[in-house]
Parts: structure tokens; C-alpha cells; sequence
């Protein structure tokens, strides 16, 4: 039985690109003699698509689409995602054609994931048919997890929509190589891939063997498309090592590409501070949209170190993007002066004092984006995210934060790998102290213990769920764990109204980590 | 039978707190013969405690705070919602308590609401208890819509968590009216009370009869307690009207008000333009913190109008609340001035410009808030969030918005509920045509239709979930429905980032409808 895998780049609701996509892929795999072609879950919808799986005109559209595929559809069987609805509830569903017509729908049982459980109704899970006298399983999800497939089975089709996070690839590929080993069954898996605002899906498709032995691996965060026999006598292929800076960088590529091409968004524009984060996004902003999109706003107040506004300009020129310099002083001082007679005798500088400097940045920025259409780009990463490191509408404006899932240390590393062959990003902007630079010689480490150990409190409160005594236990200083913890749930009413951030870990605030703003709660 | 039905406003996580309310009432209760206490759906932890639901020690400690209850429950019978854990699952529970022991816990099925669904696990449903010979049946939330009662139950213990929203009152008590009637049962329901943020209970507990006759009903947004003699000849009582704007106004305050005590906030400030919003979100601001702790900034720029500063001052001295004028005009210059350089020809007014004076003026208010700890309330209401007619990260700001799910219709009828009985807000700013003054002559209208037309379109769309099509054949205006939605669509990203919204309505803006914000589905 020969499969095609297609992992296709979709666009929610996109109806008519998405199934140009798929009509091509089906000729594809026609003519290179496929008896089945199979692609992800949500293929013709798109995923995450949220509200839309409970529109009645979104399922519909989805349905016509299938329809019209399957007029492409003969002499050859093809397996593909869609939502449908049944009885007022949405379920998601593999449509199975064969000979130009839906004969069939698989719906996924096991709704896990908590984005799906408002919105999708679990199907009956697992169902069998013939391919070319061979009997295949068609699961959703979950659902291989918990299904044990009948006898004769020898091939276990299974579509996914499962989103990148860390180490995700690499356990995904050893989950199947213990399906296959253990059930002793082929393993076809499709997933999504690509951008979807903060959502990144991975691709990553492959065929495992009944053996447990990857026999093709498609790319990981690009479109990819392969043909395999399984009756062939296919040669295992080694699972190649995933380096966890450079997955994270192809991801952050992917989604931020994706959100630019989906949206129609064009040109983007960000403050240059001198330090290492808007440095980082800068490099990769004019990597993924091209340098003559990129547009910086150089800011400094009297605050500012002269290295700052020199630095700036070198990474600008390094990179090719346009840089302008605007000071704020005078803004700065008139805002100051407009404000001392309400401030009277409390004008002494203070939390105040440095946030309107943080907030003009962004007036002007916004003002910029205003004029020419430039998409400001947040700035923010998770370390300062999780701390309350930024200013509520100054540095924490944006309409996407790529780094508000990446913890500091891996900023560092993320620059290390942009520098790998030649220095873009100056060194001296690498090697500065972390700070904010809003009152005369601030820095990050006069507020907080260093960045690594934060990145691990946080790292440990945040994605293993510790409470502040197990991480005292582990080793950590009482009073550092306290502050952290203190700061971070203090925090959580700026974060609320953060931009979408590209999820990267397994728990990206505001989406896999929503606590009432309002609680007495603080373990 | 004496039913003791105790309506609390509960914190969430103040388990301390909430079991000394609890224990209060159980005392009254004692003292007051009931044969029975019972309390709502998550009494002791208090609602909607979103992940805090999914935390062991969370889960623990409200185990550890009924097992303290139970103590206090010597010759009472007490029925109360707490979240318990099983086998890794999360349920919402009542537990009964009986000779201070907790004898059994009662499970919640039926798991509808979105927000509970990516929390909980479907429990087991109804179950029966003897109460003084009685043969009572305990449920929670939906599932006394799918229960068939056994034969010999002749009284319902309903406890739930139902968030206020427009009609719900009256629609819960016709659902109970029609369950007594049908059933032949009597239903005690007891309800949340209480705001969380977003969410605001109504509480609006109730007793009705196996004939459908109301024989008590509790406050609503307010605590209460009554005990009900079920064995006694209770007179029915005729369900009150429901003002729909006197019902809004209680909610609002209620949601304003626990949000600062629950937070341990003082005081607010926010900019008052001359128009309806801000002048309400004073007005009502000034009634629940207390003029003293009310702070308004008056922020005119070239393009306001002069009355719009009279009527202004007007308004504050009505309320009693400080007042400071702060002219942007000079800053607005001096930006303009400072990007003429990198905008070259393109300085022409524009969205940019309009913009920067309204950001300027967050950056005021920001910095009165950052100097005093007042917390800045957003006046942006329900029309505006929907079209997009607001700055981000300028009049957008806020902690907190009263009005984001409040329709301009309803932002007039509001004001006119606080004029009832003098004019607190001058007649000048609820007679002024709506407009943002951010350029000459500038209003509302010159862009969209009368707010009346804008508002249904908007109601049809959201919390009706009707399409285009189906509003334009209702009768509406092609042009003007393509150009609303067309504007809904395109400001999402926008609203993304906006402060929590009090929910007033069937579908508040990012909690009941959450779409994807990369998609090309635009129906």
C-alpha cells in the first residue's frame, strides 16, 4: 500500500486556498501512484479556529469544500480533517473518500486539550476500512493513545493537530516508535503546520514501521510531502537530533512569518534600546520579513548610556533596517512640568517618573505604526513577562511579542546562534548588564537575584507546577523564591492585557496558565 | 421541614474568610430550628477559579476548610459546593454534612459552561439524602434540567454558580416556577453572589413550591438569608419587575465595588473627555468608592470644545470629586514636532495625529496612577470596543471597564437612571452628539450611523450569532452591515489587549466570544 503524506501550511477559513492546497497535493500523490493520501486534522478549516467551530456557516463551508474535494478523488482513497457538526455539537472528524464520495466520518473521542474542550463534543473514536485489501485504522488525537486496534490491522492512520513546544518533536517521535513497536502496527502520522497568531504547529509528519522504526520523517516547520510504500522493504532512517535554540528559532521564524503573510501585514516597526532583546527581534525581524521592512525608532532620554544609542546604530546597520533617532527629553520634561502642579510636593522622581519615559517611546512608535502601517513588534521576553519587567503601554505595546514565551538565558542563546557566523549583533549589546536604563545607572540585578536564577524559579513555578515551598526545598532561597512568586502573581493584571505572544513552552501565560485577577490565593 | 438558604458574597482563595461567613450563617441557622443549611455551587472556594481549579494545594485546602466546617454542624444538616479532587479529575461537589461529618459528595454532570469546561470532569450527577424524614434530592448547576427525580423526593437542593447577565433573573426564576410546577417538587436554589473581576453573581436565591409558587426570594446583589418552613402554609409571593437598566446599574456596582475590596484597592482616577461615558463611569465611580476617592483628569487639547471643559468641571463639582485640568496641547506640539523629521512630506493630520493626543493623555493619567496607587478606570463602552472607536494603549487604558459590555443605547439610559432624582450629570454632556475631538468639528456620526442602528447590528451579530446575510434581510442597510462587521473583524487584535470588562451581557467581547485573530473567515 502506497501513502502519500501531505502537511500543508493552511489559513483558517481560507476555504478556497486551502483547498487549492489540497487538490494539488491529491495529484500529486495520484500521480506518483499513492493508494491513499492523508492529511492533517483541520486541514480544510485551519486550526486553532476557536468560536468559528461553533458557527453554523463555518461548519457549512467546511462541508462544501469536502464535497468539492472529493470530486478529485478517484482512483484513490483520502483521509482528511475537517470539523463537522452532528446533532448541534461540533466534533472534529477525518472524512474518509473514496471513488469521488465521502463514504465515511472518523470523529475524535478524547477532547484533551482545554482549547478543544469548549468547543468540540466527543466522537465514537476509532473506525476501520479497506485500502487496497489492507485493513487501516483511522484515528484522531488522543485517541491512539487509548484505542487497542482489532486483529487484523496493520496500518494505524492517525491526524493530528498537536502545536510545537519544547522538546514536543522529539517526544512525539519516540510516543510513535512505542506505538508502532508495541501495537506492532504502521504508524502514518499527518500534523499540522504552521503560524496561526500565537500558535505554532510543527509538521513533523512521519512513518513509523510496526517495528517502531522511523521509515520517512517529513520537515519540521516547512510544507513537505512524501510518498512511502509500506509493503517495501523501506530502510529505517535515523531520528536526527533536535537542538532546542534552533527549533525554538525556526518556530519563532514560522510564526512570526505566518502571522505577517496570513494577516496581510507588511512592514513592522520596533524601539532599539540598546539592549539584547530588541536586538534579538530586530535580527530576526529583518530576516523573516526582509530588511527593507524593518523600521527602528532610536529613543534615548537622559537616562540613556551613550553605548546604548551607538550600539543601536551598528546592529541597525548590520542588519540593514532604517533606524531614526527621536530623544525624549523634552517630551520627557514637558510631560514632568505639565504634571508638578497636581504632583505638588511628591514630584520626587520615582516609579512615575520612569514609566512616562517608557510610555512616550510608545507613543511615538505607535505614532510611527499609525503613519506608515508598520506592525509594532513587543519586545517583552518571559522573564520580564512573568516579573512585571515592562511598562503597561510603554515597552509592553505591540500587536505580537515573539520572546514573551523565551526566557531570558535563551534570549542569550538565541543571539549566540544569530551571531554564529558572523557578529550581527554587536557584542557590546550581548555583554551589558541587563537594564532598563529609566533612572541614572538601574539595573536589572538591583531589583532581582541574577537572570538564571529566576529563570529557573520561574521555569519550575510555571511549567512543573511547583508551589513556592518545593521549590524552597530544591534549594532556592526563601526570600528570593517569595519575591518571585510575589512579583509574578502581582503581575498578572498587566499580563492580561499583553499582545498575543508565539507559545514556545509548555505553559505560555494567558493561554495555559489562567488564574482569576481577583483571588487570595498566593501558593 | 426548615430550609436555612445562605447567600454569601465569597473571594476566591480566602478560604479563612469565606468559612468564617460560612460558620456565621450555620450558627443562624442552628438558632433558627433549620433542619438544613445550604449554600452555593463553590462556596468555599469561591468562582470562577479557572486554573486555580487544576491546583492540588488549591484543592486541598478547600478539603481542609469543609472538614473545619463540618465541625460547627452538631444537629444540622448542611449542604455546600466546594471543587474536589478524584483520581487527578477536578469535580465540582456539594458535600453533605451531617453530625459534623461530611457523609457524602454529590457531583456535578453535566459540565456546559465554556469556562468550566477545560477545568472539570463530569461527576455523577443527583443523589438522595434523608433530612428529618424528607427524602431530598442534591444537584448542582445544569443537571437539575436532565434529572428525573425518584418517586419519593419531594424537595430539590439546586446549588449553583449562574453569572449575572442581562434577563437572567427572570429567566432563572421562570425555569424554576416551570421545574416546581413540573416536577411537583420543591426547589431551593441557591446561587454565587458577588463580583470577580468579569464575573458578577447576582445571587437571587429562591424558594418555590411543587406548585411553581415562589415562597422566598433572596436579595439580588446583595447578601441574604432566610430560613422557609417547607412543612408550613407559605404564602406565594409575586415575582418583582425586573428593571432592565436599574438591574444593569446594581451590577456595575456591585462588579466595581468587590473589584477593589476583593483587591484591596482605594481609589480611581480617570480623564473626563465632556462626553456620556466618562461623565457615567464618574458618576457611578464617585457612588460606590466614595467621592474622596475619586480623581479626574481634564486633558483639552486644541480640538476640544469649550464646553466640553465647563460641562466637565460641572460634573466634578456635582459629584465632589478633585479635579485637575492639564492641557495636552503643548505635548501634542511637541511630538508632532519631534517625528516632522522622519515623516517628512507625510505629516499631513491623519490617525497618527488624532492618535498621539490620546495616548498623551493615557500617559497623564498613567502617571497620576503610577504617583497615588489610583487605579484608571477605562470608560470605553460596548459600541465603541465593537467598532474599534478607541485608541490603544490611549483612551483604551484602564484597569478596569464598567461600560465595555454596555451598549451606547444602554450608556444613555444609565445616565438618565443616575439623573432620577437631580442633575448629577449636566444635561449638556447627555444632550452633546457623540464625537472623540481629536480634529476639528470631529463626531461620531460623520463616520457610522446613528448609535440606534449601530446597536443592533452589533446585538444581531454578537448575542444573537446572526450572519450578514441574515441581518441584511432583516431589513438593515447593506452598506452599513458590511461596514460593521467589516469594523468588528478588523478591531479584534485591538480588543485583545483591552482591560477586563464587567460582563453584562449573553456575549462579552473576548469571554464568550473568542475567534482566531489570523483568519480569512469574515461572515
Amino acid at each position: 500500500m502506497k501513502v502519500a503524506v501531505a502537511q500543508l501550511n493552511y489559513t483558517i477559513g481560507a476555504f478556497d486556498a486551502n483547498k487549492m492546497k489540497i487538490v494539488d497535493a491529491i495529484e500529486k500523490a495520484k500521480k506518483a501512484g499513492a493508494d491513499v493520501a492523508v492529511f492533517a486534522e483541520y486541514a480544510i478549516s485551519g486550526a486553532p479556529a476557536y468560536d468559528l467551530l461553533n458557527k453554523v456557516q463555518f461548519l457549512e463551508m467546511c462541508e462544501e469544500a469536502l464535497v468539492e474535494i472529493a470530486a478529485f478523488c478517484d482512483n484513490i482513497t483520502v483521509v482528511i480533517g475537517l470539523p463537522i457538526q452532528h446533532s448541534h455539537n461540533t466534533l472534529s472528524a477525518a472524512a474518509i473518500i473514496q471513488n469521488r464520495r465521502v463514504v465515511s466520518f472518523v470523529t475524535k473521542h478524547d477532547i484533551e486539550r482545554r482549547d478543544e474542550a469548549a468547543y468540540l463534543t466527543a466522537g465514537d473514536g476509532c473506525e476501520y476500512f479497506f485500502i487496497n485489501g489492507h485493513k487501516v485504522a483511522v484515528v484522531l488525537g488522543h485517541d491512539i493513545a487509548s484505542t487497542d486496534f482489532v486483529r487484523a490491522t496493520d496500518t494505524v492512520i492517525f491526524l493530528d493537530s498537536d502545536r510545537w513546544r519544547r522538546r514536543r518533536i522529539e517526544r512525539r517521535y519516540a510516543f510513535m516508535a512505542e506505538r508502532g513497536y508495541v501495537t506492532e502496527r504502521n504508524i502514518v502520522y499527518v500534523n499540522q503546520l504552521g503560524g496561526h497568531t500565537d500558535t505554532i504547529y510543527d509538521g513533523s509528519s512521519a512513518v513509523f514501521n510496526h517495528r517502531g522504526e522511523a521509515i520517512a520523517l517529513l520537515e519540521s516547520f516547512k510544507e513537505d510531502f512524501v510518498v512511502v510504500d509500506l509493503d517495501a522493504d523501506n530502510k529505517p532512517i535515523e531520528i536526527p537530533y533536535q537542538d532546542k535554540t534552533v527549533n525554538t528559532m525556526c518556530a519563532i521564524k514560522l510564526g512570526l512569518g505566518d502571522f505577517f503573510a496570513k494577516n496581510g501585514f507588511k512592514s513592522a516597526c520596533l524601539g532599539l534600546s540598546g539592549g539584547i532583546d530588541s536586538a534579538v527581534v530586530a535580527a530576526i525581524a529583518a530576516d523573516v520579513l526582509g530588511p527593507e521592512n524593518v523600521r527602528v525608532l532610536l529613543m534615548p532620554s537622559q537616562f540613556s548610556s551613550d553605548h546604548s544609542v551607538e550600539d543601536s546604530i551598528a546592529l541597525a546597520k548590520n542588519l540593514g533596517i532604517k533606524y531614526d533617532i527621536v530623544p525624549i527629553t523634552d517630551a520627557y520634561n514637558l510631560v514632568t512640568e505639565a504634571m508638578a502642579p497636581i504632583f505638588g510636593a511628591e514630584n520626587e522622581f520615582g516609579v512615575a517618573e520612569e514609566n512616562i519615559q517608557s510610555r512616550l517611546r510608545s507613543v511615538l512608535l505607535m505614532a510611527l505604526s499609525n503613519k506608515y502601517g508598520d506592525v509594532l513588534l513587543n519586545t517583552t521576553n518571559k522573564s520580564e513577562l512573568a516579573l512585571g519587567f515592562s511598562t503597561l503601554y510603554g515597552d509592553s505595546a505591540g500587536v505580537l511579542s515573539i520572546l514573551g514565551d523565551v526566557y531570558k538565558r535563551d534570549v542569550y542563546a538565541l543571539a549566540h546562534l544569530i551571531n554564529r557566523e558572523k557578529d550581527i549583533i554587536p557584542e557590546s549589546i550581548i555583554e551589558k548588564e541587563p537594564s532598563a536604563e529609566l533612572r541614572p545607572d538601574q539595573k536589572d540585578i538591583d531589583y532581582m537575584p541574577p537572570y538564571d536564577v529566576v529563570d529557573a524559579i520561574i521555569y519550575r513555578m510555571l511549567e512543573e507546577g511547583q508551589s513556592r515551598e518545593e521549590i524552597i526545598n530544591a534549594g532556592f532561597d526563601s526570600d528570593v523564591v517569595h519575591k518571585i512568586y510575589g512579583n509574578i502573581l502581582r503581575n498578572a493584571q498587566k499580563r492580561y492585557q499583553f499582545c498575543p505572544v508565539l507559545r514556545i513552552s509548555h505553559c505560555t501565560f494567558g493561554k495555559d496558565r489562567i488564574m482569576p485577577l481577583t483571588s487570595k490565593y498566593g501558593f
